[in-house]
């Protein structure tokens, strides 16, 4: 081999091998991260605002470097143009999406996973993880169905059951729960072998259908959408029930959507219950529904993906009563079991039911084998139950109730701070820890109680830009952050413009809260808004 | 506040605030991954090989613990039931899957991902990891398809269009094409809204077909008959066409194929080749393939999971030579791209083609917004794309030509010593970097050579069971790893079980390669086996 070639191979064996030495950018990094987890992200990485094509600017070379680079030269560039410019999901002012501050624990164990880099498909390439996982899913279903302890050993690890599937987020365990409620409805009867092996179309025609549809309220997550469009049964029979007071299915319309899509030879394939809505935290009334779904006969699904832990409080579980009567349940890691992003599951209320959506391959996943692959949507995947079983270990129930009970505490206080301003109108209250207001001044509000409709919208619609411009001011300003959304209330005949705001993070105190508003009523009085509110 | 509710509340502030000290065990822990990559998952971690069974009462508790526990105290338990049973997967002698050791710097890369918690979906909550995907994406398209540099500064960053979709893992990434693939078969045209809002019954109707069908080898990955069975087509829909020489579609077989769905009106939605084989790692005749996926007009998709790295070799890069032609092509970048678990992407042809799965929502992935969560299958994402991203610059296109070379000429020696060597048999070639072989003793060889089919038969039954004792054994004594699949060869009638070797660990020496023979040679000494060998 020539010398330079052979001095590349040596280079090569280093980079796996030797670690960053502690001194060097990338060690300096990772030991500011170890050493002041909240300080580091809160305060060290000060996100300046750049406009994002400036931005994309250090990201636009496509031909891959000829040749290697030092990993030190490479950390400068990311401390300056990615560390530099990503945004403090963890700071306590965040208060506009599904983030959170992390506990620490999770960065260790987080590299520990990576440096193990098990492959969760098969037991060959994960051993103990696989039994962990399983653990983390009975622990789950053990927390929604409440079953007694007893039910458990036979399924537990029984390589022909499962209590759930781990995966990397809500879209895929809410395709997952759908896929398995199909696959059900369409199960292998005497010569018609199943819609796995023979596809929608043999299965309409074999149970004489003209369709199947899915049952949500319009507050359903997007990810309906994806997996109305993805199973084939496409968008328009993923029929969007309007709701009733407080962002709630409304149970008449339903049973109303429910008598059109019979008149249509179209069956409900599954009724989605949704247990924390995306935009306002709502939870929908989870009993009657599973009623509705018994009468149906049809798969009653719950998207707990945000909600879902709240059932560690006793104080508030009862806002989901009822989903103990789901058959299956999607509860996201990465939100509130605070584990860091790209953690799912859904879990299943029968242990037999994966059945439906099972399959193998002769290298894994063989008959017979424990390899948890057999019955996941994705196939190879990271150990990350660990980061579930580390939470629900350190953490606690009881920890997690207190979590939990913060939040919602902390929305009400939020609430009654909206609710206390002249200026502000709180368009949903919170039931959860999330809810929505706007901007809207005093004399606005009396104003447009009086209005007529046409009025009401033309307000409405200045309000709308009113909002959409100060959101984007205070997240471009970058000391606190809310989203926005559209929404229909009850108030307005109109779909408006308002403001999201998600209290989850723990170290969000009251007086962050205040800054909030303030840095709005601030924001409100620049000339670009003043302008918008003169024509009101 | 009661006192004692108080104190919790320090308590759980303090999990998010302050780190673990750096003589605590998860610090130790953390210290010794960083110190020693190498040696720690080498050597510290002493995979005990105990039974399935007795590892699974370590996590057989369904009761979420109500107390918080010390880290300290959870951290041993992840030590002696978790990291001491857990799998090598980075040793060099564990060359029976699809794993490696990974460069060193992921690990303080994925810690920095991990505490910056990004979340991908939507640049409100990524920002600069959102541009640095899009790059990431437009390299990989720029490795496959070549296109002149000015071809991309239109695209790269523009929100209408994506070059690709990053996605947890190859099997996400072969859904997400078949699923494009699908929806621009059955586009909006006139009345007709498309498959993605009217669903697969309606489209097929407008089309007037009677059913869709997907191409493969019988070597194709099991991911397909996952997306076959969740797109509605059905597993029956994917055809398997057999393979000629060398683990490569027979493309005689793939026309007679075609003629005999045209006869069942039945449309081949995707011709699927393979660029490196999961048991075999052959790569289809992509040129040929391409010419017939053009001739039927449909979508030609290339999984080259394993292989796409193989273009970084100029030695060896003309291997694919067609996959320029892909509309799409699946890559792994937690396999040859030496990212830890979790990362795929789907890298698409035209960069416009993803309008056929784009979707919106109201508070994010609006119209118009660069929000990357517009276009892939899964919802909320860590920034992976940052590890890709390393990887590529830090060993740069030399660096990875230089692990590819090392692979194929490390499996020519292995396929070498394993041919020189009496009582093995190859059963594949190795194209790229995999191979598989049998314990086949010389004797039996011979015997097999004029043996009439049904003695055969019987022979190989039996070689099968000693394939399956010895694979076991070996990995039980845990020193060294094959895997095990059934393969059918051209030179018996019967499928056989057969050994499986991946080479891509670049700290694989010869040495370690002649010790996993030798082991087998001891292994086949057992009496288990010598009475199974009596019987030949």
């Amino acid at each position: 081999m020539p010398h330079r070639a052979l001095a590349n191979l040596q280079n090569l064996y280093r980079i796996f091998t030797v670690p960053e030495a502690p001194d060097s950018t990338l060690g300096a990094i990772d030991k500011a991260i170890t050493g002041d987890v909240a300080g580091f992200l809160q305060n060290h990485i000060v996100a300046v605002e750049r406009p994002l094509e400036e931005i994309e600017a250090s990201f636009s070379t496509v031909t891959i470097p000829e040749e290697p680079t030092y990993v030190s030269d490479y950390t400068e560039f990311v401390k300056e143009n990615l560390v530099a410019q990503s945004v403090h999901t963890a700071a306590p002012g965040f208060v506009g999406h599904m983030t959170s501050a992390i506990p620490y624990f999770m960065l260790p164990l987080t590299r520990l996973m990576t440096a193990l880099n098990q492959n969760t498909v098969k037991v060959e390439t994960s051993k103990a993880f696989t039994p962990m996982e399983r653990q983390v899913l009975a622990m789950l279903h053990h927390l929604i169905y409440r079953c007694p302890e007893e039910f458990y050993p036979p399924w537990i690890h029984n390589s022909q059951s499962a209590l759930g599937a781990f995966c990397s987020g809500g879209t895929i365990a809410n395709i997952t729960a759908l896929w398995l409620a199909r696959n059900r409805l369409f199960a292998p009867q005497g010569t018609f072998n199943g819609i796995a092996q023979e596809g929608l179309l043999r299965s309409l025609r074999h149970h004489g259908l003209d369709g199947i549809a899915i049952l949500v309220s319009e507050r359903g997550h997007y990810s309906l959408g994806k997996a109305a469009d993805l199973l084939g049964i496409g968008r328009d029979q993923l029929v969007r029930v309007k709701t009733a007071a407080n962002n709630r299915i409304d149970l008449l319309a339903l049973r109303e959507v429910c008598g059109q899509l019979a008149d249509q030879n179209i069956k409900p394939l599954a009724l989605v219950g949704i247990a924390g809505t995306t935009e306002t935290g709502n939870v929908d009334p989870l009993e009657q529904m599973a009623d509705v779904a018994a009468e149906l006969g049809c798969h009653f699904h719950v998207d707990a993906a945000w909600g879902g832990p709240t059932l560690f409080s006793e104080q508030h579980r009862h806002l989901l009563a009822g989903i103990e009567r789901a058959d299956s349940v999607t509860i996201d890691a990465h939100k509130q079991l605070y584990v860091p992003m790209g953690a799912g599951m859904v879990i299943f209320k029968d242990p037999t039911a994966v059945s439906a959506i099972e399959h193998h391959a002769a290298y894994i996943l063989r008959h017979g084998s424990k390899d948890l692959g057999s019955h996941t949507l994705e196939g190879s995947r990271p150990g990350k139950a660990l980061l579930v079983h580390a939470g629900l270990s350190i953490i606690g129930r009881k920890g997690y109730e207190l979590l939990i009970n913060l939040g919602i505490e902390r929305a009400k206080t939020f609430a009654d701070l909206i609710k206390q301003h002249p200026d502000f109108e709180l368009t949903s209250e919170p039931e959860l820890n999330i809810l929505t207001y706007r901007y809207c001044p005093a004399a606005v509000q009396q104003a447009l109680a009086t209005a007529c409709p046409e009025e009401q919208s033309k307000m409405n619609a200045l309000l709308d830009q009113i909002c959409q411009l100060l959101q984007k001011i205070q997240r471009e300003a970058g000391k606190t952050f809310v989203s926005r959304t559209r929404l229909r209330t009850d108030r307005y005949r109109d779909e408006i413009t308002v403001l999201r705001s998600v209290l989850a993070n723990p170290l969000t105190t009251n007086e962050i809260l205040h800054t909030v508003l303030q840095e709005q009523i601030e924001i409100v009085r620049q000339p670009e808004i003043m302008a918008l509110l003169d024509q009101l």
